[in-house]
C-alpha cells in the first residue's frame, strides 16, 4: 500500500538564525525520525543551514511543497502564515497539507508541541488527523488601471495610514458601501479574525464560514462598524486621501498606496489545508488563547 | 397568462388601533387599487376593523399567507418581524413573498414609502422586483429533557437576565465553547445584526451570509467577544445561574428561564422571502439607517 | 499613648451562613488575636452566630462602626460594598476606616489574604498602612415631586429595563445632555468603573479622580458613548418610556421606576476610608485582576 | 473706563492660502469692524498676505498674543489647536483668551458662525461671554537621559507605530501600570477625548475634569482598556519594541521614537482660555457634533 505521506518537507522559523539554532535539536530529531520511516525528507535551505542539519536534501521556500505530500512547520503563527502563502504561490494542482509545531505556548495555527511532536507526527502519518480547509485572500493593487501588486494572505489585507486618518471609498460587488475616514481598514479572512482584526474591534468568525470581514481601524464615524460579507464578494477599496498609506499582507509591508489607487480583495482560488491532531477543537483553542473563563 | 400575484393579503400595524386609524386612508387606497386590477384582496381582521375597511375579505394573522401569493405589510420593522414569523408558522409548502410599506422614515426591512406606494406596488405586480431570502432562527427550550417552548425569530433569540449577571454555558455542535457570565446572550440572524446585536457591540453580517452571530451582553470577561458561526451549527445555551432569566424572540418576551434550562437555537427550515423594488441595495439602506457619511 | 485602633468591629460575609461556617476558624483566630492585644472587639451578630463565635460582644450591621475605630471585613468585594454603604448610613461625624480580608483570589477592594492576615493586621495596628478615600454616590428617586427613595452606592447606581430598551432623558447641572434609548444607564463612581461599568464598555477611572461616569448599556444610537463628568455635577435621569425599569445600588435591587420618575445622582457628602497594606498599588491590583500581560 | 479688549489679533487658516482667499471677505469685514471700534487690530502675516488685507498691522504666529488682549481665530478646529499651542509657547504671564469662528458647520472648539460673527463678536466685546479654561498636555522625549523634544498639545500626545504593533511600558507617578502591545497609545486631555481618542474607543471627558486619558490603539490584550488618571499624574511611556514609532502632538508629526526612548506626559503649567458666547453649553455642542438623537 502506498504511504499517504511518502515525502515530507520541514521548515523552521526560516528568517531567524538564532531561533533556528535554538530549535536545532528538535529539527534534527524530526528529520531523523521521519528518515527512519523510509520517508523522503526535504529541509528548507535556511533551516538546514542555521540548524546545522548536514546530509539532508534541501529545498527553497519558493519551491517548498512542489514535490512533497506534507509540509511540517516548526515555528510560531508568523512562520505558518509565511509558509501558507508560499505554498499557495507554488500554484500546485491541489493544496499540500500543512502541520505546525510550536515551542512553548501553542498558537492559533500551530497545535503540536515540541515535547510530544514525534508521537503526534506518528499519529498523523497513521492517518489519525483532522484536515481543515482555510480560505486565503487575494489582493491586487491597481494604479491608473494597471495592476502593480498581487499577493495572497491567510490572515488579512491591511490598508493603513502610517500617521493617521486616511479616506477610502469602499465598494462591494460594484455597489458603493461607504466613504470611510479612519486610520485604515482591515480585510480579514475568518482565520485572521483572531489576529489584528480582533484588536481593532472586529468579530470572531468561525473558520468554516465563507466570509470576509471588513474592520475599520479607529473610524472617525462611530457608526462605521465592522461588516462581514460572503467570501464570493469582490471588495474594492479606493484611496481617496492619504499622505502615507500602505498595504500589508499578513502583517508584511508590501507597498505604499497613492491617492487613486484601488485595492481589490477577493477570496483566493485555492484554500490551504491544515492538519490537526484528532480531537482538535477550534473552540478549545480559542478559549485557551483568549483566556476565557 | 396567469398573474404572478393573483391574490394578495394586506396587514397594517395590527396591534395598534391608533396607528391603524391613522393609516386608514392609505390602506383603503391600497385595497381599492389592487381590487381594481382584478386581484383578490384579503385584509387582516384587526387591520380591517380599526381602519374601518368595510366590504373586504378578512383573514387572521395566523392564517395570513395560506391562500395568497403576496403579503403586503403596512407598518414598521416591528410589524414586519411579527408577520414574517406568522408566515413561517403557517407551515406553507414554500415561502410567500413579503413586501413592506413604511410611513415616514424607511426601516431596515420596509422599503416602500406610502407616498409612492401605488407606483411601487405596480412595478412589483409587473414583476419588476428583487427577491431576497432571509434566514430565520428556531429556538427551543428544554426543561428536564422536555421541550417547553418552540418558536422562530427573524432578528434574534435573546437570553437575558432581568436584573443582571447570569451564567450560561455555550456549546456549538456539542462542543463546549465557553462559560459566560454576562447580562445575557443574543443569538442573531444576519438580519438581526443591525438591531439589538449592534447595540450590544456585535458585527454587521450581510444577509446573504449563512451565519448565526452570538453576541454577549455586557460580558464579565472582556475577551468574550462576539463570535459568528455557520448557520448549520446547533447552538446550545444552558442556564447555569440566574434569578430571573428570560427568553425573547424578536424582542417579544416568551418565557422565564430556570437554572438548568437548555435553549437550542438552529436555523429554521424555511427562509422568508422579501421583495424589494428593483435597484434596491443593502448597503444604501445601511448607510442611510446608520447615518454613515 | 492612646492606641489608634482601640476598638475594632469584625464582620464576615454576613448574608451567607455557609460561607460564615467555612470561615469560622479564621474569624475565631482574628477575634482572639485582637482581644489578646487588649483591643475591644465587636462582632456583627450574624457573623458571630453562624461562625459560632461565643463570648464576644456583638453588634448589628446598621450600628457597625458607631463605636469602633476600624472595621475589618472578611468576605469578597460584595460584602465590602454592603458594609461601606452601611457605614455611610451610620452618619458618623467622620468615616471609620475599613479593611478587607479575602479568602482565595484578592478582590478589587479586599487586599489582605486570610493566609497572612494576622501579620498584615498587626502592621495596620502599628500604623503601617496607606489610607485611601473613596467617594460614594447618593441616589434619590422623585415621583411627582416627592422623594420615594434615597440611598448610597460605592460602585454604581444602575437604571435598567428588565426586558429591553427604555428611554431616558439625561440632564447634568440642569443642562440637557441627551435622550437615550438603551437597555439602561450606569452612573458609576471611580471605584465602580472596574465593575459593571467596565463590562458595559465604560472607561477605567483612577479612584483619586473626582468624577462620575455615565455609561449607557447597549445604546440604540452608536455614538452615545460613555461620558465622565466632575463629581460636583448633579446628574438627573428622567424615565421617559419603560415597562419595567428598575433602580439598583451596587447591584442590589431597590425599586421599580415608573415613567416620569426622576433619578438624581450626586456625590455623597462623606467618602469612605479604605486601609491598604503599605506598598499597595492600584495599578498592581488592576493588572492582576484584569489579567494584563 | 479701560476696554477689556483694546487690542485684538486675528488669524485665519494660516497654512492654507486657498482657504484664506476664500475667507478674504469675512476677514476684511472683521478687521474693519474692529478698527472702527477703536480697537488695535493685528493680523497674522500669512493671513494678511493671502487674504490681501492691506494697510493692517501684521504679526507672526510665534508672536501672536504677545501684545493683545484677545485672539480671534477664523478656521476650523485644526487651526484652533495650532494657535492654542502657539499661544502657550509665547510664555505669557497669563493666558490670552481665544475665540473661534467657523465657516459652515461648527467645530468642537469654534463656536461662532461667520454669518453672525459681527453681532457675536460685539457681544464678547461687551463682556457678554463665558470663559472656559482648557488644560494642555506637555510632552517631553528623553533619549539616553537627554531631552530631545518638548512640546504641548491641546488634544493629544500620540505614540504610534507607522506599521503595526509596538511594545510600550507605561508608568504613572513612577508606578508600573502595564506593558502594552498595541498599534500605539493616545494620551489625551479632556478636550482631546472627542477627537482621535474617541475613534480609538476612549471615553468622553467633560472639559472641567482635571484628567488625562490613556487610550490604547488596537491593543493586543483585549482587557487593556482606556484608563483615566488625575491630571497631576506624571505619565511615562517607554518604547520597548518598535521599528517605526512616532510621536505626534495634536496630530502633527514631531519625531521618530527609538527603542528605549521615554516619553513623559504631564499637564502643562498654564491652561488656555476659550471664550464662548453666553448660553454656550458643552452638551449642546456634543449632541450636535455626535449626531445624538
Amino acid at each position: 500500500m502506498k504511504k499517504q505521506f511518502a515525502s515530507i518537507a520541514i521548515i523552521g522559523k526560516y528568517m531567524d538564525p538564532n531561533a533556528l539554532q535554538q530549535m536545532q535539536h528538535e529539527l534534527a530529531q524530526l528529520v531523523q525520525h521521519l528518515s527512519q520511516k523510509d520517508i523522503q525528507v526535504w529541509v528548507e535551505e535556511n533551516t538546514a543551514h542555521h540548524a546545522s542539519l548536514v546530509g539532508v536534501n534541501t529545498t527553497t521556500l519558493s519551491e517548498i511543497g512542489t514535490q512533497v505530500d506534507l509540509v511540517v512547520v516548526m515555528g510560531g503563527d508568523g512562520t505558518m502564515l509565511s509558509v501558507a502563502r508560499s505554498l499557495y504561490e507554488n500554484q500546485l494542482p491541489k493544496p499540500v497539507p500543512l502541520v505546525g509545531i510550536n515551542r512553548g505556548r501553542l498558537g492559533f495555527l500551530t497545535d503540536l508541541r515540541t515535547e510530544d511532536m514525534l508521537v503526534e507526527i506518528d499519529k498523523i502519518l497513521a492517518g489519525d488527523f483532522q484536515a481543515e480547509s482555510r480560505m486565503l485572500l487575494e489582493a491586487s493593487v491597481y494604479r491608473a488601471g494597471v495592476q502593480v501588486l498581487n499577493g495572497v494572505a491567510l490572515n488579512d489585507v491591511v490598508i493603513k495610514s502610517a500617521l493617521r486618518l486616511m479616506e477610502m471609498e469602499v465598494e462591494i460587488n460594484g455597489q458603493f458601501v461607504s466613504k470611510q475616514r479612519a486610520d485604515g481598514l482591515i480585510l480579514s479572512s475568518p482565520t485572521g479574525t483572531t489576529a489584528y482584526a480582533l484588536s481593532a474591534g472586529g468579530p470572531i468568525l468561525h473558520p468554516d464560514l465563507n466570509a470576509i470581514s471588513l474592520v475599520p481601524i479607529s473610524p472617525h464615524t462611530l457608526s462605521n462598524r465592522p461588516i462581514t460579507v460572503p467570501s464570493e464578494c469582490v471588495c474594492d477599496v479606493t484611496v481617496m486621501q492619504a499622505d502615507d498609506a500602505q498595504l500589508s499582507l499578513d502583517g508584511q509591508y508590501q507597498q505604499t498606496l497613492n491617492v487613486g489607487d484601488q485595492v481589490r480583495v477577493i477570496r483566493a482560488e485555492q484554500d490551504i489545508l491544515l492538519l490537526h491532531p484528532k480531537g482538535y477543537c477550534y473552540f478549545d483553542m480559542l478559549r485557551n488563547k483568549l483566556n476565557w473563563g
